[in-house]
């Protein structure tokens, strides 16, 4: 069979990774794929740079003297498949991976952000032309959640898509509960550490979490949401004092995102929850990710590994081009879309309600007969934290939806507009 | 494309949920495929019973009226997949599964004992032939351990493999951990939960275990081991006390199965543990299995999830099987046997080896003394339970490799040939 002949446009961090074990580690790569695997060339702005910093032969970057570009691979018919790892959604990189597919080669990327938010033409793009599209490496780095569910558990259904998909706020939750910092001094370490970008907005306002659960969601339901319909809530305005109240009832606090099925529609939400210490998601910390599957036949599943990092990541393109190279043809994997994507609000959820108040006598009992009221029981209320003029303290709730928690903080306010001091933070519990 | 049609060679607990899987989701199984998925026949010796129990048409086990034999299945040349699910390793199910392939069908089969001890004839007739072997479902259940290494993992360079395998011997240890439980009462509690057969020994003896450890490492490193050159202790002499040392030292105590490769050698073993708390496999209770890789390039993965159970089985047989749909020409995945097998002694841990003394002034030191001798440094020294006459205590040393713990204690009978009342316990300690 002639080699599988691959090219690289963008030799970064990810793509400089994907051309070292590539080949270094080309003779096992082409025994496991029964057929050569043979780098071809690399698209990069800055060959030299490049060269020297990934060891990297010239000849990946030079093609009779003349610097490869990204015009050169696309016409070039010899060329089996391109790895995307120029990043970012912008209209070059979304025209250039449509354009990978229009000269019939096969793509692999790990840019979750253009595929979650401008994906729909470059998946049918693929579809239609019966080539393949592989985007592990996408969806927490090496965790082998997309095979997975493209090729493990097709015997199965899924119900509910769930778990830990952003290794930077994982890290930050993690510090603050295991040493006691406060966020900002999380964030910090988190950079020194190289586990958050200078700019860490979309790692923990949720928006990275929600680019994965948006592709999970289809993958797993058929069901195309769009960033503005998913139901995110960010680490931002977690504090010591929530770290503390779930500890207090034996959680610790998880940004979680979860997608199921029930009744015919999908609910899909990233949040941070207060996840109870018997639940294995409690236990996975720092940088690491956790993916679990609660499917119809074969039950609860985990997978755990780590979400992000050059090497991880790489790994993870390469083994998508081996798979590539072992399965030409490839039956289209697409669940049909024929879902209703239903209210976040409406699913059910044991509740940590915490409360910044005025220290007064009759707190606890005006907080706790509106949340009656709602028809919610309770099932603790927290330890409170007196300091003077001002008192915190949580509520942990029975079973209930989201629209009944609000209705029930309205109703506070109406009966004291200025009992309550802050906003309640709102965290549902997962056991 | 022509329908991919099944026969089934057994219809018992994990045979008739196959064909309950297989007819109550065919659509979306042949949806997934690209073809439609087509149950033809299935040959059970008491073909009557099977129809009750799993509610299945008539027309899957009697042809023209005649009840449909292996024969028939065999020199059908419409059927593209058997699924063997008879059990037992006969010369009879092995020369069955032997001419599956050699009237070119694909074989999925949940047949562990056969093909960890009697495979090899049956890997290579697959391999020749090039027809699928799916096994997914011989190594923990529902877990999808052999896709991730042969489809999902293949990028990277697996450095060890380890786990726990088994859920009947998980659910004792769990049990008596948990509820203080006797050996004799935890197993009998699993018998009487459906966790444990009324003859539990390949269960707790580690046969089961390793069974599924020889099929890993040989995809794993490419190397086949034979039972006898495995090192295999059980779960059966692991008592309260042992719990106890173990919960001493933050651990508890887990069968684990472990295969990894150093220096060219491949070192394999099936041992009870103890699993320090902060390491996942140790909360992994119950009837639960785990597979640990840890790789070159992205590091340490776990696939937590149900390792046995009829619909887990049945559902991971009918991924196979939509797997070969999906797939009908793959390249073999056949790691080299080229490494050496080593001796599993050699192999260093920190350990807790657990005495049962005379209760004598000087045991301690006598004990102590003879383990520094050989070079291992302590880390503790347990809690000495004394009753009367005997005492009872755990010892935790630093890492060092199993033959020279053995030589210590040899030390220790030279010294005083009726100081310890049994042979001790040694136990790796994983971090």
């Amino acid at each position: 069979m002639k080699p599988l002949n691959i090219a690289i446009l963008g030799c970064g961090t990810v793509g400089g990774g994907v051309a070292q074990i590539l080949t270094q580690q080309k003779d096992l790569l082409s025994k496991r794929s029964g057929r050569e695997i043979n780098l071809k060339f690399i698209a990069e702005l800055n060959p030299e740079a490049a060269i020297k910093r990934f060891s990297l032969d010239k000849k990946y970057f030079y093609s009779n003297t003349k610097q490869v570009s990204i015009e050169e691979i696309l016409n070039d018919n010899d060329i089996d498949v391109v790895v995307e790892t120029m990043g970012g959604k912008s209209d070059f990189v979304h025209n250039t991976c449509l354009n990978v597919l229009k000269n019939n080669k096969h793509l692999v990327t790990a840019n979750k952000a253009l595929l979650a938010e401008r994906g729909s033409d470059i998946f049918a793009e693929a579809e239609n032309r019966k080539l393949q599209l592989g985007f592990e490496a996408a969806v927490c780095g090496a965790i082998p959640i997309i095979k997975g569910i493209k090729e493990s558990f097709t015997g199965d259904i899924i119900e509910s898509v769930s778990g830990i998909m952003n290794g930077t706020s994982n890290y930050i939750l993690t510090q603050m509960q295991l040493q006691n910092l406060d966020f900002s001094e999380a964030l910090k370490l988190a950079q020194q550490n190289g586990y958050a970008e200078a700019d860490p907005s979309l790692d923990i306002n949720g928006g990275d979490a929600s680019h994965k659960l948006i592709l999970l969601t289809k993958l797993a339901f058929g069901k195309k949401i769009s960033m503005d319909e998913l139901s995110v809530v960010g680490i931002e305005d977690i504090n010591t004092n929530d770290m503390d109240f779930a500890k207090e009832i034996n959680a610790s606090i998880k940004l979680i995102c979860l997608t199921k099925l029930k009744d015919n529609k999908i609910y899909a939400m990233v949040r941070p929850m207060a996840v109870k210490n018997d639940n294995t998601l409690s236990n996975v910390n720092y940088a690491v990710n956790a993916v679990r599957l609660d499917n119809k036949y074969s039950g609860t599943h985990f997978l755990i590994g780590k979400g992000a990092g050059s090497t991880e990541t790489a790994m993870s393109i390469v083994s998508d081009i081996v798979f590539i190279a072992r399965h030409h043809e490839v039956a289209t994997f697409n669940e049909e879309d024929k879902y209703v994507l239903g209210d976040a609000k409406e699913v059910c959820f044991p509740y940590l309600v915490s409360f910044k108040t005025k220290n007064l006598p009759g707190t606890t009992g005006l907080i706790t007969t509106c949340i009656g009221r709602q028809g919610i029981n309770i099932e603790t209320v927290g330890h409170n934290r007196f300091s003077g003029e001002t008192a915190d303290f949580s509520i942990e709730t029975d079973e209930c939806c989201l629209k009944t928690i609000e209705q029930a903080i309205e109703d506070i306010k109406r009966e004291n507009k200025d009992l309550l001091l802050q906003e309640p933070k709102i965290l549902p519990i997962l056991y």
